[in-house]
């Protein structure tokens, strides 16, 4: 199996976003090579139809074959949400990864209460991927999942900390978690805590958006981030496959479907080095 | 030219910003069918490569031919900033009307110290267009461009007022017209002010958030929004070509990419009526 355990592991995104993923895979797995593709002509995928997503999906998955890919990370929430299986019917029988399914794992082992809140694009949250997920961990959990478009773009723009990026979290999570302050008020004083005690970063986007979460959920919460949970799923799935690769070190290529420069750039913060321009080939889908 | 004069207006727009142009057009030209697309599917234009753009926007000129019209209105300044000529040349002799253009004139009429701010998105300020088209009318006046993608997120997610908007507003806006209140002391003070006199709005989502904006600045910058120059342009050069409707009621054919209920619900708050579901048609460009 060198010959095949040798290949490039495919990580797709409706972006940028799912570097953060790419970025948990290297360090989880520092001796394979990554071809990551961002579909950013089309993004972002969260607030499209269910259909459409699924087209761009599949035809993503074709584009990653073509490397010569040994298995594939949809790295994407709003992928993974609807298009995971057409995904895995296309590239049968290559092992397909997604981050719906480790996340949930994570979010069920973490969670005392069992209430597991959940932060997601329109597309994802409607989708009802993550409660299903939940649900069939831990059917007796109460999930609370929302949309928090505007994150995505608070994200992608690199405004992740300082006034601004609060505000904007505090819109979307003060609801359900109350503010910081009447949070821990009610965890004082009420038997059973009426709030979550997980929350789950369904965007890939949302984990540069870390220090403003934190700040407007309060301390007490849980945060989870799939990143990590499917890094190690991949990991005992090329284990159990024998296709982890044999040695030597990481590389990664680039592939965009648009905007080189703003790929590089914007995609420098979510991976965590400097991507050079040059780094990042084009295609068309 | 009766039977050309009755045929439809064609507007353009990458999503739903562009209702805004339609509902001033709709105002001007009470007696004229419309057919508006709106390429849900692939918005938002703003951070896309110019040649990809221009692609799109070709398509989708292509496919307002198809319900013959006898004009096309580009009511996106983004695909007006690079995709103009294009269009022009694609659908000659069909007149093609842009809103970058009607802008410029109301901004170089308008101001009385030279100085204008244009804000718009990534891809309108690097393609230079509003910069040309102001330095054309006007080869003296000072033109500070800036871009402001977050607000677009901001107005497609409704979220046009309150202190997210504000701060949004005050985020961009500030460093070019100083904090409102240091900017009546500037006037006061000094001979000739140091900050521009007239703020065009370049972007068609940006209307949307024309009260955050507004106090951002203080109100003694004039704001110009192009949706109603454009309107006026457009009677003339309908009258000019004897091509204005013979009379009767306005209607409007709705088609969209991606996402009809989106286009409904969020297109609703852009064209100042309500728009059902079932008046928006489905097309893949």
């Amino acid at each position: 199996m060198t010959g095949e355990s040798a290949r490039p592991i495919g990580v797709f995104d409706s972006g940028i976003g799912g570097l953060t993923v790419l970025r948990a895979l290297i360090e989880e797995l520092p001796h394979e090579r990554f071809a990551y593709l961002g579909d950013t002509a089309r993004l972002p995928y969260g607030t499209k139809a269910a259909e459409t997503v699924v087209r761009y999906s599949v035809q993503a998955a074709d584009a990653l074959m073509d490397y010569g890919v040994k298995c594939i990370v949809v790295a994407c929430n709003t992928a993974c949400s609807v298009g995971l299986e057409s995904i895995r019917e296309r590239v049968r029988p290559l092992p397909v990864i997604g981050v719906i399914g480790p996340g949930a794992d994570a979010a069920c082992l973490t969670s005392r209460s069992g209430h597991i809140a959940v932060i997601a694009t329109e597309r994802t949250v409607s989708g009802g991927a993550y409660q299903q997920a939940i649900l069939e961990r831990r059917p007796e959990a109460r999930v609370s999942v929302l949309a928090a478009q505007l994150l995505v773009a608070l994200a992608e723009e690199g405004l992740s900390e300082g006034p601004i990026a609060e505000s904007i979290a505090r819109h979307y999570l003060e609801g359900l978690f109350g503010a910081a302050d009447a949070h821990f008020k009610l965890e004082a004083g009420a038997a059973g805590t009426p709030v979550p005690d997980t929350l789950v970063l369904g965007c890939t986007h949302f984990p540069a958006l870390i220090e403003p979460i934190r700040r407007a959920i309060g301390p007490r919460v849980t945060i989870v981030d799939s990143a990590a949970t499917t890094a190690r799923a991949l990991r005992r799935e090329l284990g159990a496959r024998d296709l982890a690769a044999p040695g030597g070190a990481s590389s990664v290529r680039f592939v965009a479907t648009d905007g080189v420069e703003r790929f590089a750039r914007v995609g420098s913060r979510f991976l965590g080095r400097t991507i050079a321009p040059e780094e990042v080939e084009l295609i068309d889908l």
